[in-house]
């Protein structure tokens, strides 16, 4: 980039808020997905919307890359400075402005991590339900870009569920804004809806207004061992069947079961085919009513080992089996891809077998853990990237996992979004007339292409 | 149209399902909206979606209008064949193909009556929950393009909650697939939600895959009376407050309860500045505890007269003035404007005392009612549209109502969509550019305008 360039921003943001030493470009390099690094040429730090819009303005006109960025949580690369030019770090975006008690909303900017958002919403008694497994460091701007999810998804949706209205800088430095307070809302396109899981591809996110709701009074949560997959399969369509949406319904496969179990040694069969955790929540009379029948239809199909929490202290253990799954599996190899294939619910068991069937195919280390009652898995491969011939295996182990999950009636990604991770499947999925209609859109609202080039729709 | 057109759009469907005699052309020229007609050139009325997208390469070589139409029952005019061209007739898209109990969703045409839907997947114990008030009439198609609400709005959401998926054919005759059965879905541009609500300006809709959710087994309406319009609207925000969301919460101002009375004589005072209608849902249990919640704000707030429901019978007789708010406010003259003006919910009290004092202002008869619960109004303007006088002052009234809407941080349109009754005031909401945004996105789908040209985002 040239200096000229550099100089504008600096003008922009004040010096001490471009950061261009070579320690601080590698620290912005990457994000959480292994194997995808690239070098920016600056880190620019805005504080506030016209700063963005400056910032985009100049980087424009002079067509050079930008990427939004929080904490760089991202699973799917979306992250990398693949293109280099400018990484826009949105973290000094971090005031919650407006708690909204009769409307149950609250107003935030995209730097708030999540995790403080539910700290702060919690003390009036409301919970922002999207909870990724990062949410002690990933910030609202990156989940909502990313549509992320989490354990809660089946009763409570994702992200774009609770995003009411945004603040978004478009490429030409214009601001809008999107939605609002208003529960029902049909003027014009959604583009609330556009911009949620755009992956920074469509504008920058500079404020969300954010949709809260009611705290449960009461959970019970519930782990039920099976022999055999496919009683799993069928104890997990009981339950829908039985009219009950869950907060979480979690399955655990073999291969993960026994990496937590020599892990954490929580006392799991290493024989068990399935490991179900269900939640329960509500007001306490529904609690009960539904953990009744979720225990109906476990007996039902055959679960060997029934365990419900009593107390809170017995629902951690039961918990801790779950949450030690990814750095369990993580603990056996130097890398780890977290995938999140998802499929609809009905055909987990299908998805889960073909997963085990490829990982004995290409001898590549699979486990597979996830949410079983949105379908979302969570195949998770381990190997070690510095070995060329392994990782020739993993990227056939995972083409071959995708390409199920498509045939299956599924899709690429859950909740970790596309980024450059899972590009080379997205026209396996659509087709080429969805994908030629979504970089449409791209040219449409980005026509010099600045907004982090070559994610999610690929080269336009 | 040349004849040459229509000879081309009869090879596709046959002769018989193209209809251009003037009887047929009037009674497409218009819809549920007054004011607004103009006469198509034809009616065509394609049965699948190979010959939806014949029909669209053809207008769109030839530059043809195209208006999707399913009942018809739009109050936006946006079903009006504004610019000539052709209707196409969606009605025989009428089959359900695929109702999946294990993953709760059902794969049906746009043409297929909303009740009849709702009627089906009833007999599963399930509930495809947006209902507006057409549902006897109006079609699938329409509802998702106009992403239509209902009464339930409040706790179940809008169609965009429940579409998951569609088969879309885009301007060009290109066939898109979008969305699909699964919960969670994050690969791609929501393509989905954009074409939802898009008021059938960026595509046709030739198939949609729904979510359904358990119906309740059990609901309590309470209706309160309020002298005083304040403590309805702080009811309101007390059973909010207090974490509860009824599946209904509908109020009606005191012109509407004069109306509603000279009416059906339910028995409402006169002097009455509100009444409140509630009812909660879900489990009995639930239901009992939610209903007692509700009692007590009702008390704390100066409620003049509560009554609960003890039955069905009971539950109808209450819901009956609801329901006659429309009727008896259209009784009063020849023409009925129903609005649905929608505001934040805690501004429900101020937007009524802004359209009781615009009704005396410019001496025009407007009976609110509507969802307070989602801010959802539904000012309703009754006048004489062949009274030029009178619609000066009509036009007068409806632009001072929808500009405090605005104010009030409120929205157009909660639920009938913008077509062409609210064009005039979208810059006014959006901002000039959000508006070039949408106006972006729709040039990108529809490069030559065709599809129901000049609604929605106005002249592109």
């Amino acid at each position: 980039m040239q200096t000229l360039y550099m100089e504008e921003f600096k003008k922009i943001v004040g010096e001490e808020n471009v950061l261009t030493s070579h320690e601080e470009l590698y620290c912005y390099s990457y994000d959480a997905t292994p194997g995808y690094s690239h070098l920016p040429e600056a880190i620019v730090i805005p504080e506030n919307v016209n700063q963005v819009s400056d910032i985009l303005k100049t980087a424009n006109q002079h067509k050079i890359p930008v990427y939004p960025r929080g904490s760089g949580t991202n699973l799917s690369a979306g992250c990398v400075p693949l293109k280099g030019g400018i990484v826009l770090l949105m973290t000094r975006f971090n005031h919650i402005s407006d708690v909204d008690l009769e409307n149950l909303v609250v107003v935030a900017e995209p730097g708030v991590i999540v995790g403080d958002l539910n700290g702060m919403v919690a003390r009036h008694g409301l919970i922002y339900p999207p909870d990724p497994g990062t949410v002690a460091t990933a910030t609202l701007g990156g989940t909502i870009a990313e549509n992320a999810g989490g354990l809660r998804g089946l009763k409570y949706g994702v992200s774009k569920h609770y995003v009411m209205g945004l603040e978004v800088v478009l490429a030409n430095g214009d601001i809008l804004h999107t939605g609002g307070k208003n529960v029902k809302d049909v003027s014009g396109y959604d583009l609330t809806k556009l911009f949620t899981g755009s992956e920074g591809t469509l504008g920058v996110i500079t404020q969300a207004t954010l949709k809260l709701v009611p705290a449960p009074e009461s959970k019970k949560s519930i782990m039920a061992v099976f022999k055999n997959l496919d009683y799993a399969g069928k104890a997990v369509a009981g339950i829908i069947a039985a009219k009950i949406i869950p907060a979480t319904l979690e399955i655990m496969d073999n291969a993960t079961i026994c990496t937590v179990e020599d892990y954490a040694h929580v006392g799991l069969p290493l024989d068990a085919e399935a490991v179900l955790l269900i939640e329960v929540d509500g007001i306490a009379e529904v609690v009960e009513k539904e953990a009744d029948k979720v225990l109906n239809v476990l007996k039902k199909n055959q679960a060997d080992d029934i365990q419900v929490a009593k107390n809170d202290a017995e629902r951690d253990r039961l918990w801790a089996a779950r949450r030690a799954a990814l750095p369990a599996l993580a603990k056996l190899r130097p890398t780890t891809y977290v995938e999140d294939a998802t499929v609809p619910r009905s055909k987990v068991p299908d998805f889960l077998r073909a997963v085990s069937r490829i990982s004995k195919e290409f001898n590549v280390t699979i486990g597979t853990f996830g949410h079983a009652g949105d379908g979302n898995m969570h195949p998770t491969i381990v190997c070690d990237i510095r070995d060329p011939q392994e990782m020739d295996l993993v990227k056939k182990a995972m083409n071959e996992m995708f390409l199920s999950a498509i045939k299956l009636g599924g899709t690429l990604s859950g909740e970790h979004g596309i980024g450059l991770g899972k590009l080379p499947w997205m026209e396996q999925q659509h087709g080429s007339k969805a994908m030629e209609a979504m970089k449409a859109i791209k040219r449409a609202m980005d026509p010099n292409l600045i907004l982090n080039p070559g994610k999610l729709v690929g080269e336009c």
